[in-house]
C-alpha cells in the first residue's frame, strides 16, 4: 500500500488531479529568482544555513530530506488549503481577521498565514521548527504582513495580551505537554481572543501503528484502537519515515483548554467535503475520525 | 466469553466480590413487605400492571425478562454507584444539590436519584421507560423527595425554568435525536442550572459489534472502529440480548450541547479508579474509551 496516497484527508486533490499537482510543482520550481516573493524570513539568524540560536536547534522530522521530499508531494503541500480535507470545516471557524494580529503555531508552508493576510490581518507570525518548511513558506509568501520564525512551539516566548488569534493546524500532536502550551496561548491572547486548532484525533493517535487492519485480500476491515488511556509517544510510519507523535486523550485536550481558562466554542471532527465523496478511497475517511477541530475563546 | 463479565466498568465489584453481590441480592429479596421503602411511584397511573397512559407505552428493552434478569445481576445494579466504574469521576462533577431540584433522565434503578436526595435535593424526579426498573427503583427508595415516573426521555414535557440540575447516566445513547433533547433540557433548566450526563463514548458506539477483536487464543488484540461518521442505530448483543443503541459522533454530542445554548464545563472519559486496577480484566478498560462524561451550564 502506498501510504502517501492512503494517508489523510489532505491528499484529495493529489488523488483526483495527479497531473495538475505535478504541473504546479513543476511550475513553482521554474519560477525565475526575481519572481520569488518577498522574504520576511529573519535571515540574520542564519549563517551558512545554520541557525545561530542554539536553543532553537531542535530536530524537526520535517527537515529529514526523504520525509521533506515526500511531504512536499502531498496535495496539501502542493495545492494548499483547498486540497486539505479539513479546510471546509476549519475556515468557517476563523474569527474575522481584518486588522487583527495572528500567531500560527507550526505554520509549515505558511498556508494559514497567507490566508490570514488575505483576510486582512495586519500582522501574522508563523513559527515552525523546520528550516526547510519555513524556507518554502517564505518563498511562497508575498504579503509583507507575514513573518516567519524558526522556533519550536514550546520555545516561543508567548508575550502577554499580544495576539487576537492563535491558530495551529496539525502541529499540536507533536507536543507532549499540551497543558503548558494551552496556558501560554491563553496568556499571549488578548481578552476575547480566539484559539483555533486542528489536531490529530485521539482515536487516530490511539490507532495501532496508525493504520487500518486489512483483510487478506487487502481490503480495509476496521480501524484498531489500543492503549487509549496511555498517552505519550507513538512511533509511526508516515510517508515512509519514522515519525514520533504524541497521543493525548480527548479529555486531556479539551480539559487542557478549559482548565487554561478558555470557553469552548466548537469541537468538530473533520469529514471530507461532500463534493469529493466520489474520489476513490475517500469513503474510507468516513470510517474513523482523523482530525479534531477545536475553537475556544479567552 | 461471558459478556456479563467482560462488559464495562460497572462490573468491578461483581468480579471482585461475587459472593457479596449474590448475598445482597438474596438479602433484598428476603425483605418483609413492611420493610419495603416508601413508594412514590405514581400507582394511579397503573391498572393491573399496565400503564394507562398509552403514549408512554413504548417498548423498553429493559422490560424484556431475560435482559432485565441479566442486568439485575450486574454489579452496578446490585451495589449501585460505588460499583460503577465511572462514579469516581461523575460524582465530583455534580453541583451542590442542597435544596435543589433534580431531574434524572433514564433513572433506571434510581441510584442517582437517591444520591441527589442524600445530598439534600428537595425534589427529585426520575423518569424511565422501563416499568420493571422503576418498580425496583421505587422499592429501593426511602426518601420522600424522590418521585419516579414511567416516561420516555423523548416524551417528558420539560416544563420551562423548572430544574436546577438535569442528570442522565448511560441513557442518552438510546436516543436518536439528541439535538432536540438538549434543547428541551436547556429549556427546562433554570438559569445557571447544570446538565450532567454520561453517555457511551463515540469510539465505543462506533465499535464493530461493540466487541474487541480477539486473537485465536482468545486474547484481546484491539478495539475496532468502523462507520464512525454514519451515526444512527447500532444493534448489539448486550447481556445475551439484542439491544439497539444510537451512535453519535463526538461532534454531534458536544455541538448539540453548545448549539442549545449551554457552556461546556467539563468533558471527561471514564477510566477505572486506581484502587481497582488489580482486578482481573480491569486493565483492558485502559485500552479504549467506553464512556463520555459531559457537564454543561445554562
Amino acid at each position: 500500500r502506498d501510504c502517501l496516497l492512503s494517508r489523510g484527508l489532505g491528499d484529495v486533490y493529489k488523488r483526483q488531479f495527479p497531473d495538475r499537482a505535478a504541473a504546479r510543482l513543476l511550475q513553482s520550481a521554474n519560477l525565475a529568482p526575481h519572481e520569488k516573493p518577498c522574504y520576511n524570513y529573519p535571515k540574520d539568524r542564519w549563517e551558512n544555513g545554520v541557525c545561530k540560536m542554539e536553543k532553537h536547534k531542535k530536530e524537526s522530522e520535517f527537515d529529514n530530506e526523504t520525509f521533506f521530499e515526500e511531504y512536499a508531494k502531498m496535495a496539501r503541500s502542493v495545492d494548499g488549503l483547498e486540497a486539505a480535507g479539513e479546510w471546509h470545516q476549519l475556515r468557517p471557524l476563523f474569527p474575522a481577521l481584518e486588522g487583527k494580529t495572528v500567531l500560527d503555531l507550526g505554520c509549515g508552508y505558511g498556508w494559514h498565514c497567507r490566508y490570514a493576510a488575505e483576510q486582512g490581518a495586519k500582522a501574522v507570525l508563523g513559527i515552525d521548527l523546520s528550516e526547510k518548511m519555513l524556507e518554502s513558506a517564505a518563498w511562497r509568501t508575498r504579503s509583507a504582513a507575514v513573518t516567519y520564525r524558526l522556533c519550536g512551539i514550546e520555545d516561543y516566548e508567548y508575550p502577554e495580551n499580544t495576539w487576537d488569534c492563535v491558530i495551529s493546524n496539525l502541529a499540536l500532536h507533536y507536543i507532549a505537554d499540551l497543558d503548558t502550551i494551552f496556558r501560554k496561548i491563553y496568556k499571549t491572547l488578548k481578552p476575547g481572543g480566539t484559539l483555533l486548532f486542528n489536531i490529530e484525533h485521539p482515536s487516530f493517535t490511539a490507532g495501532v501503528d496508525q493504520d487500518w487492519i486489512y483483510s487478506e485480500d487487502g481490503k480495509i476491515l476496521y480501524w484498531p484502537i489500543d492503549q487509549y488511556f496511555m498517552p505519550g509517544e507513538r512511533v509511526t510510519n508516515f510517508l515512509g519515515c519514522i515519525v514520533k507523535k504524541q497521543h493525548h486523550t480527548l479529555q486531556q485536550i479539551l480539559m487542557g483548554v478549559l482548565n487554561s481558562g478558555f470557553t469552548l466554542k466548537a469541537v468538530e471532527e473533520a469529514v471530507p467535503p461532500e463534493g469529493l465523496m466520489d474520489v476513490p478511497g475517500m469513503e474510507d475517511e468516513l470510517r474513523r475520525p482523523m482530525m479534531l477541530l477545536v475553537k475556544a475563546e479567552k
